[in-house]
């Protein structure tokens, strides 16, 4: 059934493999750092990206449920871990572009403008001499196609052409499948991004092929869609009642099954729906803080 | 099951009740005004307060689904409408206090402060006579428990000795169950509100008996609770079950089996968040410029 | 004097110069429509140019104090009064890309973002397919320098390459000399603009020669230049004093003299402030409405 | 000339006068604290409070400009030396009602309310015994006369009233004369308050005498009055006219002819507008949430 619950995190596709069919295609290590929790997928080959649904490359996901806390120090770890974590992608690249995709006016949609705000720009500084010997930082936040009419892609290709960048970090906020996983995860992967899949419209993808740079992805799941919330429900009832010791049932649906009934259960309406915590302002802005200070921390002054 | 699924809507209750059992304590008359579906449910005694679980009283609903679009012309037609009905229950009150309620750093529960920012404030240009023969505008946005740590009920007690408003106005964000009546909903009703029960954390009740003013109450439904959506799957489910031609199914749940089961689905983050519409900001917006432009038509300058 | 006072308003330009001297090459015709004040200034020639200060090309002054209201009838004047003399700029352009310059964070600044909010974007639909036999519209804020590290130019030569409009509409905040002119006053101009001189720093400008396409600017004045402030105090002093029955006074201050003067009065703080009303936030919004409603004019249906 | 120049701040009131004038009406002290100026002005008796046009109190600015940036550690040091300053003149008390004054639609106007926004408030969790052996804090954001039509001090009476706290904490956006203070000044006092007279419209002052319990006033001038900006540049240019050795002068203007002058100067606009930075919105944000932090170290957990 999960096979068609949206989730753009890496971590929630590998829950539903098991181990047995990920040996050569698909393989994960986890580990502590700094009170956060580092999980690193890494997609191998063909089969694995068929397996997981997500190309070869790299993905890593950062969690702590204190993250949602204003604790400072907390935000502090995160900072440092993220930073790490995108050096080792980044590498020597020395111009960066920062991408904040999404819609400033959807509060859940808002991460990627809001880190965009929040950045240390250099670019046009370094050009008029005033500093030097440091990264060149420049950003942008498109908008959407509702918005611009323009698909992301192209508005991007022709900054591109301007800018020159070595990289690409594309922000952009995502669905999750797991309430808990809500502003507490950020995922971090090289292989790109599409703009909008986080709540479900999806756009021309922006990486390496497409743009001629590598893009760096960073990503934090702040809803959840209708779809998943229901199936899962459905999922559990399915199991709640074949446990039932009174009587039994054999719950045989097949995928197609389970899939024409969600579909039927969500009304078009609750399609353009999404499920979002009560404090996702305040909780989107944190979180977009962390971010651009872990970027802003490649700006050595 | 519906007992316990959260709505705040009149008339969503009454959907629940068959014919019979109303007939001498819930009337419901509906009628096409302007182009909206005008709904009137009287709570006429006690029977019909406890079927219904609502107190005794008028609810109104204005109900078009055009609402939801930027089209002007559907806007002037419902500040008619709900300026008509609000006319109704205020009679000739000349003193009016408009409350805010809600949280607007969460764009769901923000109508009520919205309302207030669009509002034409007379009382304090009366009194420093400025204007005259008009009635008299005062206004307020308390904000909730987690903003001021204070009871709503006794911060508008005290600017009700100030005030002495004839007729208190509130104005608050609901939860409803059925998707399409977010943002194309407006309930009205003459017997007072709970704040913030809109998103499930009840407070002190603002009526005539706690405040010693009549209390109009204005309610729009902005978002839907997770155990609605999950029972209400459930719910079809069930029936898809039952209905299936290759095996029977006696599903007889009992409301309580019912309850523990929605209850054991929705996990404790789940329970704290809410189902909206991705263009909820702008909507709110509108609908909130829509209930100002009503309330603004009682001042004739 | 006024030669270094900051305006960006064609019509107080022409204030300063004596009829005579406008003779070949600069005209100006007035009048009224639909109760707003239409100025059209035409600089003719490089004479008219050199002695505006401005480039060859029709500027277009919409007029009345009305404005600042928030009265509805007034703002369906401006619409039409706007749309009329978009109309004979746009000529039968059909494919239109309207860029928001300024920083939104920034409120008097924020017109250009404000107004693209607004806009009925259709550049997606028509190639979608979803409507036709309309007027292609999209729309983009790509916030200023201090943002993105990239001049504004070089972003909108990227996006002219994808979209290929017939025509620019860059609608930007200007400065104005005349305190009622703020927020009462829309300035139509067709020979492009420079990105943020409104607020005093210059970019490179937006024109069909930088551009290829024809720009059209459409400006608000929000602000006054400190500097303009100072200037107009200190010329009314001098007025004041040499009038002075008692005693006299001749203040021969040459423009250099008065240029130091005014440079020196300026501290470096104030030289990046700035004057602007207390409700700029309310008034920059609903003008912004109503350049986006005659923008959305162009739309049918 | 300065006598009728707007500013709140004690310190640039106190800069008017000789020091002679001062022996035993006003004492000033100042010193260094965390790389923070602090200075002390104590009124001591009518004569001062004549003299410096502030009641009798004490009256604390602490200043450094390095507040304008974005540097955590220059705003921890302020957070520190607030504290301990808001502590000394807190003493014991034990339930704090913390008041956001001010319009947070207007941005310069907004500090009151964002520094409400982020306060740990208490009371609540308190009175459900949620946590205890804390310090009591409640908050409001009562909105301006305008917005409800509703003088703030009746507002707070009533809140009073209920919460019977034992000192009011009344933040405020303040106007100050010299540019280089605004946002990198905070003043604190124990003599209440005049709400909005920050942006010139005065308001019933909250004090002891009116509120019946202590009230400290928090204060950052974010604002110059067009007015005061006149005013100094006449003084400079009388200065400057005086001193030309070409011919002499006598400007024995007296105060008299000076405002009549400054009022001629100023027209209805100008006397509505003030003088702000271009990023009072970012240098308000940051402002207050130090402030916030500063208020929100009384509540041990």
């Amino acid at each position: 059934m999960d096979r068609f619950i949206r989730t753009d995190l890496a971590v929630e596709l590998k829950e539903d493999l098991d181990k047995e069919e990920c040996l050569d295609g698909v393989s994960l290590s986890s580990y502590m750092e700094y009170g956060v929790v580092v999980s690193k997928i890494k997609v191998k080959n063909k089969a694995g990206a068929k397996l997981l649904g997500k190309p070869i490359g790299n993905y890593i996901t950062l969690e702590n449920k204190e993250l949602l806390q204003a604790d400072e120090s907390i935000h502090e770890q995160f900072v440092q871990v993220l930073y790490n974590n995108l050096e080792e992608m980044i590498k020597d690249a020395k111009n960066i572009l920062v991408v904040g995709l999404g819609n400033r006016d959807v509060t859940p949609d808002a991460l990627g403008p809001y880190v965009v705000d929040n950045l240390f720009i250099t670019r046009h500084l370094v050009q008029e001499k005033l500093i030097k010997d440091t990264k060149i930082l420049s950003a942008i936040s498109p908008g959407v196609m509702a918005q611009t009419g323009v698909e992301t892609l192209y508005i991007l290709k022709g900054i591109c052409k301007e800018v020159k960048p070595d990289v690409i970090i594309a922000v952009d906020a995502l669905a999750a499948r797991e309430p808990s996983r809500l502003n507490t995860t950020i995922q971090l992967c090289d292989t790109g991004i599409s703009p909008g899949s986080g709540v479900g419209n999806h756009r021309l993808s922006l990486n390496e092929e497409t743009l001629g740079v590598k893009v760096i992805a960073i990503g934090v799941p702040t809803v959840i869609s209708v779809t998943s919330i229901i199936s899962e429900a459905m999922e559990a009832m399915v199991n709640e009642l074949s446990t039932r010791k009174d009587k039994q049932y054999e719950m045989d649906f097949d995928e197609r099954e389970k899939y024409d009934l969600v579909s039927r259960l969500t009304s078009p309406e609750l399609a353009t729906m999404f499920v979002t915590p009560k404090n996702i302002d305040e909780s989107v802005k944190r979180i977009s803080y962390t971010i651009s200070e872990a970027i802003n921390s490649f700006i050595e002054l």
